[in-house]
């Protein structure tokens, strides 16, 4: 299973052409999930703790072609990260490093293969893709890789006090894990004081809460509304509690 | 065959976790089709007039994960409806009532199977989907299901006389049946009357009309333009016959 | 393998329908990729620009659903084109005339096959996709097709000095292949001269620059940015070299 996150844009013109690479190099049949093509645009730090938030709920075996890569055709390696059982191919630019950091097994690699022809702005297609697939194949060539005793960018394991992603809902993710968070705890925006509630159904319309959404994050909702335009909430806002 | 028909968004984090879970339950390969996840967010009376006219290309057999469940959390009870061959899983909040009401057989069914772990805000993908995964490969756990004489929530067969979708070229869905309406009728918007036409390549460009689309609802279409924007309409609109 | 290309909104009602009549046509676990559903709507013109770049990273056998179809229900032909060994079925609008033109060699053929029921405006669903999957499958009806010496619109082969796409992240896209234009050359937008570079990662935050895309196109585009908001620029404005 290979399962795809990154800031290309479900409706644009770039993960088409990932797959065709993807299913050159696979089995036919090998499922492919969209797991998020709008990570916020070149933002790997967001990635980063949305990454480790979702990759939970896929079972370990799994391949994530994960890339937010700003900084293709500079400096930066691209790498393959193997954390309690699951695969992570992307940049080393912060994006799988916290996935790194709190996994109780990791070991990471230097990708030194690099295609006949590449193009100079899409490493996701012509490096990551094969990659990717030839890791959930098995048939990864030897040398392909090089070991490497840690990340060159490391955002560390904590959690993150700011808004990482806004759904379409204009539910604002915020970096926090929930489990992390006292549920008397209240997130203070725009002079507003924000307090925990279970679940929508427990707030009257237009009401502001926080709550522990499906992959274990505080989230900050409003019921029947837009979080991010009634608050002007935006990725990147700090989050502070109160 | 399993069709996704949800206000998820298709852009957006939910919809490959429901990916996930449904192929842990049904055979690989097993079809999913993403109908529509931008049903009007928490609108279950916009959904089901529109989930009503577009079940109708899918065959019998399919299994539709209709969730659009504003109140997930709450005490509005998780169904399952068996409509003229095809069943649909959901929230009983309307959402699957307009199908109901016009279906020639109906029986319907609280689902009182409930999975070991389950989140608060998300059913869709802890509840709903291994439930529609079940009833697809007919692996559906005995005593999962109550029958039940008629769903809570009822919105009735009847048409409804309101903008109901905006698609992304900015035509306006209505839940009133063309087959319901004579071709002389105009729709009444804004201070204009507006007319029937058989088809965009009928009008000059710019021009406002009504068709009966290509799944049997009336529509407001702008030849080469944008009705939503031209006329202001939004989902929810009522539209008024003349 | 299938390849749809369309302006119909990856996020819409219908790309799901053409899937499942596609899945009526052709074997189990046949690949259908969505390489664009959001080509400039109604835009004959940059989608055969866009299309003749893009169709180069899909394999000889592959067939193209290439639907930009505001004629539709008028008097246009549906058409198959066979050009340098893979298939393009849509309208005879121009939107196949770009790839018509560059291919070494080209056959094309008029429709002649009618759907017992076809709906006036969603030929998409009811004539093109029973086609093309009839074509993937090798199973095309004998007079389905009567071959024709020419497409009736032809765009012709040349380069368009316009701006055909705008992708999510701004970047915009021309009509204009970078292997024939000057890497010293300079394009004129807004009052300013934006200079070639080799990739984002060597522009400064901020920056605008043109380069050779992925798909070999020039592209503007803003290091870190929007350049289509930056600079305002939108689909069909002319792009010109200094």
């Amino acid at each position: 299973m290979i399962v795809l996150f990154t800031d290309f844009g479900a409706d644009d013109i770039y993960v088409a052409q990932v797959k065709a690479v993807l299913a050159q190099h696979t089995a036919p049949g090998t499922p492919v999930y969209d797991l998020l093509h709008s990570v916020p645009n070149f933002d790997a730090t967001a990635g980063a703790h949305l990454l480790a938030a979702l990759q939970g709920w896929f079972r370990a075996g799994s391949v994530f072609f994960a890339v937010v890569d700003p900084g293709v055709g500079g400096a930066r390696d691209p790498v393959v990260l193997e954390a309690d059982g699951k695969a992570y191919v992307g940049p080393d630019n912060g994006l799988l490093s916290v996935v790194a950091a709190r996994a109780a097994k990791a070991r990471m690699w230097r990708i030194v293969w690099r295609p006949a022809t590449q193009s100079l702005s899409f490493h996701g297609r012509d490096l990551f893709a094969p990659v990717a697939a030839w890791i959930a194949t098995g048939n990864l060539p030897k040398d392909s890789l090089q070991e490497i005793p840690a990340l060159s960018v490391q955002l560390g394991a904590e959690d993150l006090a700011k808004a990482v992603y806004v759904d379409h809902y204009g539910n604002v993710l915020t970096g926090l894990r929930a489990a992390n968070v006292s549920r008397s705890a209240k997130i203070e925006v725009d002079g507003h004081q924000i307090a925990f509630a279970r679940v929508f159904a427990d707030v009257p319309a237009g009401g502001a809460f926080w709550y522990e959404n499906s992959v274990g994050l505080v989230e900050i909702a409003v019921s029947g509304g837009s979080a991010a335009q009634t608050m002007r909430l935006r990725v990147g806002d700090p989050i502070r509690l109160a």
